[in-house]
């Protein structure tokens, strides 16, 4: 009986894996939606098999809702499954779904048109993706050690794509009148890559573009708290604010309504 | 070629149908695991077959992240996947890792040996799970109106079970000699109801039972908020915090550390 079972399966494999090597792709009314940062192998989880690590998924929630922290690696028994899930549809839909929410409520809001409404973005994994890197094989989507050497480097480059769905809220966002402020860790000395590469990648203004100093610290919620309360203090009311890292969102002055973005990649402390 | 897939998807159904409902169960490891609650529909979820409703995924994770707020159904194109999802491995999964997750943290804390650590633990789809009202025809996994009258009869009967992953880390909580503080929002007359319920469950004791009031807030952010805010004027240190949902878990004295259990059937404002 059980060997009749994985007889099917092997063969629905074979079979699912032939359907994904071929062009037939004009059924998937999706396509439209395959876009810059979905190009690095394609042909992983855009097939609909099934990845079996269901553990993963688990991982994957906790992460997710904050009840793991202070993760230092993705679990090398998880790298296939992220990596399946941040390069196949299911990241993307997870991504439109949240910029979905935010639009739904960004939209809602009565602005005070004072010029006094901002949205606070986070950059990586929010603005813009670094894919292109995480998918490297000495990156492993996690599963290997953060090296922020090369990770710099990358930076420096500017040449991350825009997360689709959020560059649609951004753009919302500065319609309804909301001034973008931009909030990143990554260092000030990358300030013009990075301004670079979020004007390539569409993200055409702010009012604020706020990098890590020297003298911020370390501790990405104690950082990002003080830049949001600085803003709190000279008249800005926060009406939304969006990351991929709690520490993004929790602290002093989160804003009227936070946003998070997945990540399964890496935790920022 | 795509017929061919069809046909090899369709025989791995059968294949897979049949082994689910063999008794061939011996060879999966969790099946110790496979405890009360989940007896309802037991092969639907389990047989490890694909759901198709990848959006449903991500409404789950919006709801997980608390940025899907205010929502009054699972959708209608959700049921199913619900169904799926609660009576499920995955579900089942999920709350073990929030579980392990918490009971890490709970042994690595260092305590006042003073009797005034507490942990926080809501009641439903927290400590006791509803899912044997839930999955009823007339409730739908909460793709169905709610109804306090036909809710309270079922929470009256005390029959609820315990989700077996809390009420392993209730344990854990008890045997380092933190004390438990259950707070519901149901209301007070049913107190009697829960502590049979709770104590059949293998909540045996706790240092307070709060049930909601006909003074306490509606909005039950405020009222856990006041509650907690209570037991902090009362010399407690909530160390830790579990709750299915985030209106347990945000607003004042949240405690030094939150724990979210995944629950996509209802939201609690």
């Amino acid at each position: 009986m059980r060997h009749f079972t994985i007889l099917f399966f092997l063969a629905t494999i074979v079979a699912v894996a032939w359907a994904s090597s071929s062009n037939d792709i004009n059924v998937e009314e999706v396509i439209s939606q395959v876009v810059e940062i979905h190009r690095l192998r394609p042909q992983t989880g855009s097939a609909g098999y099934r990845v079996p690590q269901l553990d993963c998924l688990s991982w994957r929630l906790a992460v997710e809702t904050n009840n793991f922290r202070d993760w230092k690696l993705v679990p090398s028994a998880c790298e296939n499954y992220v990596g399946h899930y941040m390069l196949g549809k299911q990241y993307r839909h997870d991504c439109e779904a949240v910029a979905n929410a935010a639009i739904e409520y960004a939209k809602g809001l009565k602005l005070g048109g004072d010029g006094k409404d901002v949205w606070v973005f986070d950059i990586d994994e929010t603005t813009l993706s670094n894919l292109p890197y995480y998918a490297r094989s000495d990156v492993a989507f996690g599963a290997k050690a953060f090296n922020s050497t090369k990770f710099n480097a990358w930076v420096i480059e500017g040449k991350a794509p825009a997360i689709p769905a959020i560059l649609g809220l951004y753009k919302v966002v500065l319609s309804l009148g909301i001034k973008p402020v931009i909030i990143t860790g990554t260092p000030e000395f990358t300030r013009q890559a990075r301004i670079n590469n979020l004007k390539n990648a569409g993200y055409t203004s702010w009012l604020k573009l706020i990098l890590k100093g020297e003298n911020d610290s370390a501790k990405s919620v104690v950082y990002k708290s003080s830049k949001r309360t600085e803003l709190v203090k000279a008249g800005y009311r926060i009406v939304g604010n969006t990351g991929d890292q709690w520490t993004d969102l929790i602290g002093e002055n989160p804003g009227a309504r936070t946003f998070k973005v997945p990540d399964p990649m890496y935790y920022i402390g």
